[in-house]
């Protein structure tokens, strides 16, 4: 077992001086950096309520040091935690006091970009949005977006199996990306995937997606590349009810219609935003729907008309298209801007990320409502509705700690009420330290103990972004909560089928 | 370690009583067969090549049966190998002989079909186009359409991730499949998967899809359903020369277009066909093309335009569009019929599976055309050429040793220069018993490591379906070939990027 912090006899210090010496020998004097002021930076990704020195913090530049510091800390048994730009929203990143941060933000290169067999080779440090930049000349693009993707990197993509607007049509990483290259914890170069249609045997390299950096080190990535679409037009849809536009969603894709995104936002979301971009967003609807379509001319023309006649059919009290991109960009300005948005109407705000089968959008919608009144919290509720992942922002202020305490009391029961309905306790934003607890309501112990094989057999003693994503067994007893997976039977009346 | 038939000490007799008192009180009389003439039926599955019959196999009719079967020999140290429907082509399903066929032939109920979220759940004996047919009155389908899809079971698909010729634009099982039910060597009940967006935590269901029965029994599925394109259309290209043909593959996925199917066929395949189905395909060709395209009137009638230009500038000889559904039947039908037909112009054939990246097509057509006089040999190829997914089919006199011996040389070459070329030894049939060796061409000795390791978290004795897909390390020291994964560097101008 790695030594802990948690051990009495653990001597920071000593620690300290092992690991450098251990270190220096393999790394540039610039890229190892222990002192406080210069640890500090690492301390958190974004989710800043959570925080945590490393013991220190290395910067590899090549993957040959990333191989010898991987196996000098296994070695020490140093907990080891990789690092993309730190966006993460579930704590993912967040340091082990006893460990080493292995930031990787000089692995930017981009190899090469095939426009014939469209895809990117790229190092785990080049950012999302550099990958469609550098497609752009051949007319290709990357598709997943996370709101970050200015500064998210696509190792961090990969750790958390990142999603976005466009990921109802195009999918979420994991299926984008077609190869990874990297390092298992005792520094032994893999490979997962192939570049062409699927890898023979056991599919690691979809075991690694969304794995929180707790499998292997990724260094290296090969993803997909798809066209830039000739023309994208977008709906904004007005209605004077929460049900009915949860119920369009619905309806749409029970339509046949594949939106390039299909967005919603509540009324006082949309009060927020507008204050904020001055989009001309409708004030009195209680909810907008923001409809894309995008492909040839021919395609898009015949899409909006068809998603204009769903919406119309499904109570939208207005339907505006965009007349050209300016007004497409000015619809989408208010929905990408909502997080800042909120920053603006409440001192702090408690992002969740459920995701529920999308015929109970409407059905939790209600619920939220409801506990607003409970906990006598308000919550702004933004979301990629197409795919049924939703981020109520829950409005607080951390320095009351009641309001604090009633805030994470909400946020477990949307997490709750969303896995009784079918879904899942996150979307795209990972489990990393902040969803521990709710892993234990979702999965049964069979399932978890599963996952935590399978984390032993990447790395048996347990160095590896310890304590992310899986909680241990005896974690889930304190927390005390009951598994509510087959809670369906506690709803007999969702048990549609 | 479960006893094994290898095992010198080992007493057929004693053991299949041991089993038959074991299970006989978990199962009705029916359902335990394990006189030879009940076993034999089941001693292979569509690789008729590997044979064996299993010490008994068990059919159970419900959950609880499978659970206790499964704790029964797991208890024993009892071999357990599930089979669905028997077609697969890589021996996955091959019994063992000192263990339990586990035919889940009975779990053939599909339990619901629910029009609005576009799911449908199924027990794993459900036939692949069974569940079409049930969704077929409110408009929708189960995408992947396997060529076995009329036999082949939804547990069997999942096991050997399963593609089929709309695989290019619908995915293959992985990408169609939302969640599994099913439980583990110790007959634990787990779900992988959810009905949302993505599940939390590690992605054991993408895990369990292609693992080939080696993690875990299915016993119910939930997968997406899609909307019936209200028209379908079919290109039908001749090329005067094989490099041509490869190469309008390439150049029509560059252009953006995502056909819903891209089969190629050489000339003597197009021969054996028309002799088979009187299509009245292009005998003069080297190669034919098909592309097809669906979706609304408007869609089609756009995107076949587009094709039609890239084939024709790619250098068609000539393209035909079906002009009505009769049509486009009639030149699906050669390719739908080609396995058969190769078996009426050679006593055997051997089919192989590897995938290449597209723009390899050409290449790796002429170079079979070199083994073709290196082994003495004749190949007919057909194959999804939009995914770049082989079918070669050898064709041999199983009766001549010789003969047997260089078409084994031949495959074995196939697979090792399709890696070489950066793809793999399996698109869509698994590996099974089959492609054994080839996973030591394609994988080096850690990452078959990481996959024993995988294996043994989910099986740390090995009872599950034991001896397929991954190779032990000794059996590739014993094969003798070099892992030539990074085999790249051997053939520079491939390293395109």
């Amino acid at each position: 077992m790695n030594a802990s912090a948690q051990d009495p006899g653990f001597d920071r210090a000593a620690r300290l001086r092992q690991l450098v010496a251990a270190l220096a020998p393999l790394l540039p004097p610039h890229a190892l950096l222990h002192q406080a002021e210069q640890t500090t930076p690492y301390e958190c990704d974004g989710l800043t309520a959570y925080r945590q020195r490393p013991l220190a913090v290395a910067l590899p530049e090549t993957e040959a040091q990333v191989a010898a510091v991987l196996k000098a800390c296994h070695a020490l048994g140093v907990p080891v935690v990789a690092r993309g730009a730190g966006t993460g929203l579930s704590g993912g990143a967040m340091p082990h006091e006893a460990g080493l941060t292995l930031a990787l933000a000089r692995f930017n290169k981009i190899i090469a970009i095939d426009p014939e067999a469209r895809t990117a080779r790229v190092q785990c440090g080049v950012r999302n949005l550099a990958i469609s930049e550098a497609a752009a000349p051949h007319g290709l693009y990357y598709a997943p977006d996370p709101s970050s993707q200015i500064a998210c990197t696509i190792g961090g993509n990969i750790a958390e199996n990142s999603g976005g607007v466009h990921c109802l049509k195009y999918g979420l990483t994991l299926h984008n990306v077609l190869r990874v290259r990297g390092f298992t914890v005792e520094g032994e170069a893999v490979e997962f995937g192939a570049e062409a249609l699927d890898a023979a045997g056991l599919d690691l390299l979809a075991l690694v997606v969304g794995s929180e950096g707790m499998l292997a080190v990724v260094t290296e990535v090969t993803v997909k590349l798809v066209p830039k679409p000739q023309l994208a037009r977008c709906l904004m849809a007005s209605f004077d009810d929460v049900r009915k536009a949860g119920d369009a969603v619905a309806a749409l894709i029970a339509a046949g219609i594949i939106p390039a995104g299909l967005e919603m936002m509540d009324k006082p979301m949309t009060a927020a935003v507008e204050d904020f971009v001055h989009a001309g967003y409708d004030l009195t609807a209680e909810a907008i729907l923001l409809c894309e379509s995008d492909g040839t001319p021919e395609e898009v023309a015949e899409e909006i008309a068809r998603m204009d006649a769903v919406l119309r059919g499904s109570g939208a009290t207005d339907v505006q298209a965009s007349a050209d991109e300016a007004q497409r960009l000015r619809f989408w300005s208010g929905r990408k801007n909502a997080f800042p948005a909120s920053g603006r109407i409440s001192p702090d705000y408690m992002c969740m990320d459920s995701t529920i089968p999308r015929k109970h959008l409407a059905t939790i919608l209600l619920d939220i409502q409801q506990m607003e009144k409970k906990y006598g919290l308000r919550c702004a509720n933004v979301f990629h509705a197409g795919d049924g992942n939703l981020h109520p922002l829950i409005l607080f202020d951390a320095n009351d700690p009641d309001q604090l305490h009633r805030c994470e009391l909400f946020g477990a029961e949307i997490l709750e009420r969303s896995v009784a309905l079918g879904g899942t306790v996150t979307g795209e934003h990972g489990v990393g330290v902040e969803k521990l607890n709710s892993m234990c309501v979702q999965f049964s112990p069979e399932e978890r103990e599963q996952m935590l094989k399978l984390k032993a057999a990447f790395d048996p003693a347990g160095t590896l972004n310890p304590g992310k994503q899986i909680p241990t067994l005896h974690r889930c007893a304190e927390y005390g909560r009951m598994h509510v997976k087959r809670g369906l039977l506690a709803f007999p009346e969702l048990e549609r089928f």
